[in-house]
């Protein structure tokens, strides 16, 4: 039943002397490997000094768990659904652009491990392969992620585009009404595509096999949009510049509703307040997300933020979390808080670094197995038995081991 | 009265310069310099991230000891009783299976030690040398650990040859549904008998003694099971697939009760609840553990757990800990809270490492002389003086010296 | 609207493998890199063992920021009042001495770099360039500092030359009634101007560009001072023998209050007690300071002290802050807490030392950018919007990225 | 009035490039630097793990300082009186065998340092210097030390002695029924007189100014014993075989009384029942200590088992506090809480390595500066101005400079 998989494909005579990945950690550390240091730092950084990326991982710790033991769980059953879609697990993939800054087929590999996994994946704007193309590869259910731009033409249009390719929900995503400040990519002088400058060409010339595939592959671009990027543009500032509505306001997802029959998830609530909001303009799902630490630094972690959203919500919406899940045992907290289910986003893209879509299930397969055994050795047979009398508070929040 | 002892055998140059082990944790740094890194990984380990692994240890810390002055205790009394049997000292042996992969005699120089010490071990279903050969090896009592294993005609052969030859108690343990995801293992391919891979044989070159020894002397075996495992077995798969019982339930104890005419210690119970069960299910003794942070990462602390269980049981049953014993003045926070005696596992594995039944000696010798100086410092005459008035929290946690 | 500015003078080659100053942090990362150690110590060193110099820092780490969405805030304002002065940011720069000592221009870059950004100074008394000089060299509003001197006749003068340049408020000290014991200082023996000793020759050493500027222009003086300092003196020293007074009481600063016509802030007020009597003695403004830890050691820190403060005032005068701000969200939590404004000192010093006033303009332009960001993201379209419904306990304060 | 002192005797060149102790860690690292490791962590370590002694240090982090200002303190006032006894500071010196180990002249250079800052030593029974010799050699009062040893003449004989030779005060220690488990002593195997052994060598050989003089001066011996130590004695083994008497009681403390006609301090107290049953035994003085962590690991720290013990003596008997005391502001604190006055034990032994008696002065001095200045900025003008009212529980607590 609970099985920890060896996939790994080893490339190189170095390859040969370092173990498999067993766990999202293994991955990342996978990735960091084959990435140059400015496209992983695109991906891992947060903003400003990376308070609130290092308290959502610690908001888990501080949560211990009350195991009840001979349960007679021999099956857990990790199945439920997501705004009445069936899914095989609780966990989610996020919209994240620029996939495939990490691999071959981006987007296009996730989608495809979502669908082999039975879970769903969002599709970002900002994505690298075409929504239709991404649409037309998997036979999953998928939903598209937009964002209140600025320029309304553009949502209504890309509103229509998903509705034709027959994606199943809108997520809203609302946190970025300016990209954040993320120092990473500002020391790194990041763009897309990236190229060597002075200070970072080091970095690319020690992952000669990533930048051999960028040469080899068409060139990356921001295929959902019509202008396309500017040639090697700052990624921040083209969306600061061109896309990010900072007056976006509540009117602004109004409208986004008309203009959609399907279901909506509003990406990036975390306060009790806005939650209210957004069940005033008929949003069917929540997303308790803080951009994963990317956006406003030293904002609360979302599992801390998670309890009074859900007190609001009272079960008119779905509510979902992501920011920091790791481990099997997150996504059970953090269902056992009241969570419908969770979404990840870096131990995805880490995976689709390390093997392309092979890497993208083999973090969904990691995940899902170590979900199957916190789910048995805590004695709860399905996510419907994850409640707080799984949950305490921690005497003292241990460090990850180094 | 209170004596460190000198024994250590120096087996090399180098030996003559290092100190004698003073403590357990000198002792653990013995075990590490005399076994192969993975063989050391093996007992040293916990599952995931090792959160519940550091909790135990930090849990202890939290509690800061206020001592009597002038109380007169020149001779502190260590003696108690465990389910009516006498003990010398209320530091118990935990069950670990394969401890002859510490030193040759396994599992028969630790029954031999907790003889010679006056108290009690658990020999474990997984034991490497039989259980009746350990039962003829020493003149104490003995209890036998066994787990509902998925073979019923297993547990009741067990259960038949413990009684025959003369075990006078059953400790049951419930916490292994399924085995924990420990990945220092998964990272070393960790089998038995343990051989040396592409990726760990440097790690048995550096222990040239070791690896003698486990060329030399008969093959490891699990003993106590009939067809015995397969050679080169990946230990955690093999209970996985030939001996868990995911789907365990308090049923499968209640059996187990009908077929064992002494006492049962339950060992696993975390929580009040299953408490009260396990007392329904007629079980004499309840030890508290989260199988040293090897099961359920992030799991609380057995310390933390202690008092809920303590209150559900009120003295129906005796309550016993372990997790994270590593010094005398653990053992008198736990029974200061009210546990009857604690249990030790890493411990006494360190001491069979560092020199084999001595080693066990050594390890409870240093507890036992530990525990005396905590109690006559702390002005306490006997294991029943140690109450709560003896405990209160630390105001801040210090960490371990580096 | 939001924007991180890349100026930094590429001095040498090594600074063009090196990233422009993204934050106050990298600002002061570039002075340490400038500065002979010992004179950088000066600026940066706290009292004893600089306790409060961290609290200070991790005070702001202690609150987390609960951001609204869809605020619709396309161009948060920062504008602000203080004393009635208008400003265009909510940072003013706290008074700190020798400023020579960073860049060729000192005080006065400081204040051209405060008018040009539409904020305000308070030149110290402890100026190296003459208070005249400053206000004739800058458009913009200016505070001048001073001490409860010893001397009242300096005291005088000193009120009467800043009323005649047309300074519009005073800034009263009163946390130096002898300076703190700064072991930097110590150390390094730390005199001015400074000098290298056999200790401290190498620090001079491996800064020749410092070493040459110095030699090369007009020797370091108190300039506001008629005697000017003794050559090679002990700063700290100087200021106990000759200037400190630590029998200042509140009728000194009734006899200051009846000197000046303008508005007074009182700087260094840490508890209700001294805020009312700073009331009774006819303040405007009080600003929370612990001498950003430079003087008693394991005081609390500021942002601690602040709410005390502002509830014995209930808003009979302005409250601001200084100690530990480096970033815009600091400023965002200690205005939402109540301050009016807040002080910053090192940071501009380390501009200072960067690249003289456009370095300390880099320094105001990083915290303004950081600011909107923060107010943008955490949906406050004014700092009138700031209040404490922004503002959370922080579960886990987490450390600084190393 | 403030001074930070300047004295050290610079022995060698590299001692020239080092700069002065400015702290009582300064001086801590210069004792470190003169004597063999085996001698410095007899002073240095405590038992077990070391978390008391660490907590001692860290409970004075976890309180704040309030500070009022403009309080018009000129001249603080740090006399005080103990027992009736006029000191100039409230910084009495524990009672440490063996300063012989630090420098020639030992206790006595201890005793005149005391006289020479006006305040007071207790002299130990494990003194290097007899007690008749420490008495002669200076004229400030003295206070013996002894401990309820096993042999009630030895008790009444050293009773005698000291009151024929002019002790004011006893204090007897009751936290020693057998010495605590030191493993630094016990890995090096500490013995007296220090002699190297195999595993030592390279220590001494490391500090040949040391062992010249250990040479050639008169061999170590307890001096106040009249049998005197067995050649190459374990220091701990010999007071646990030959002096302490673990079953010493309340009864023997009566005894002691009876034979002493002066006050009596109680050192070791921790809890509020021992110090009601310590005032029943007509103690003047209670010295709430842990005996700086050496004897029961995990105890409290001593800061907080002042307050329970000052609210059970209700100010029937006067109280004192050490353990962890090395600043200015942590007296201050202490008395803030309601204690008479601190004892600092390594500190002057740390200066008794650093410089003879001159180097127990400099360490006098510092903390006398620290508490003057503290004071000062603090705005209390004498030790009776010292309560709750200074003080606020710390945010978080700030750990040392690395």
């Amino acid at each position: 039943m609970v099985r920890y998989f060896r996939r790994g494909r080893a490339s190189s005579w170095s390859e040969l002397l370092r173990s498999d990945p067993f766990s999202v950690e293994d991955v990342r550390r996978s990735a960091r490997r084959r990435l140059p240091r400015p496209v992983f730092d695109f991906v891992e950084g947060g903003a400003d000094d990376e308070v609130t990326l290092g308290a959502n991982r610690a908001a888990f710790r501080q949560l211990a768990l009350r195991p009840r033991r001979l349960a007679g769980i021999a099956h857990p059953d990790l199945s439920t659904t997501v705004l009445g879609m069936p899914v095989r697990t609780p966990v989610l993939l996020s919209p994240i652009g620029l996939a495939r800054l990490m691999s071959r087929d981006g987007e296009l590999a996730v989608a495809r491990a979502a669908t082999h996994h039975g879970t769903i994946y969002a599709v970002p704007t900002m994505s690298t392969v075409r929504m239709e193309t991404v649409r037309a590869g998997c036979s999953g259910p998928l939903w598209f992620q937009l964002t209140p731009w600025r320029d309304n033409e553009l949502i209504a249009r890309l509103v229509r585009r998903a509705a034709t390719a027959g994606y199943t929900a809108l997520v809203v995503t609302v946190d970025v009404p300016v990209v954040g400040k993320r120092e990473r990519d500002l020391r790194h002088g990041f763009r897309v595509p990236p190229r060597p400058s002075l200070r970072t060409a080091h970095h690319f010339a020690l992952r000669p096999a990533w930048s051999r595939r960028s040469r080899t592959e068409p060139p990356l671009a921001y295929e959902n949009l019509a202008d396309g990027p500017p040639l090697l543009a700052d990624h921040a500032r083209y969306i600061n510049d061109r896309l990010a509505n900072p007056g976006a306001s509540w009117e602004d997802l109004k409208r986004i509703r008309t203009m959609w029959d399907g279901p909506i998830v509003l990406k990036g609530v975390m306060t009790a307040e806005d939650a209210e909001r957004a069940l005033e303009c008929g949003m069917q799902g929540i997303l308790v997300s803080n951009h994963g630490g990317r956006q406003l630094d030293t904002e609360l972690a979302t599992l801390d933020a998670l309890p009074a959203v859900l007190e609001a919500v009272r079960n008119r919406a779905e509510v979902y979390l992501d920011g920091g899940v790791r481990r099997g045992s997150d996504v059970v907290k953090a269902l056992a808080l009241g969570a419908r289910a969770c979404f990840v986003g870096r131990p995805y893209m880490y995976g689709l670094a390390h093997n392309g879509q092979d890497g993208v299930s083999l973090v969904l397969d990691l995940l899902r197995a170590e979900i199957e055994t916190t789910m048995t050795l805590a004695g709860r047979a399905g996510v419907a038995d994850l409640d707080a009398s799984l949950l305490t508070a921690a005497a003292v929040a241990i460090g990850d081991r180094p």
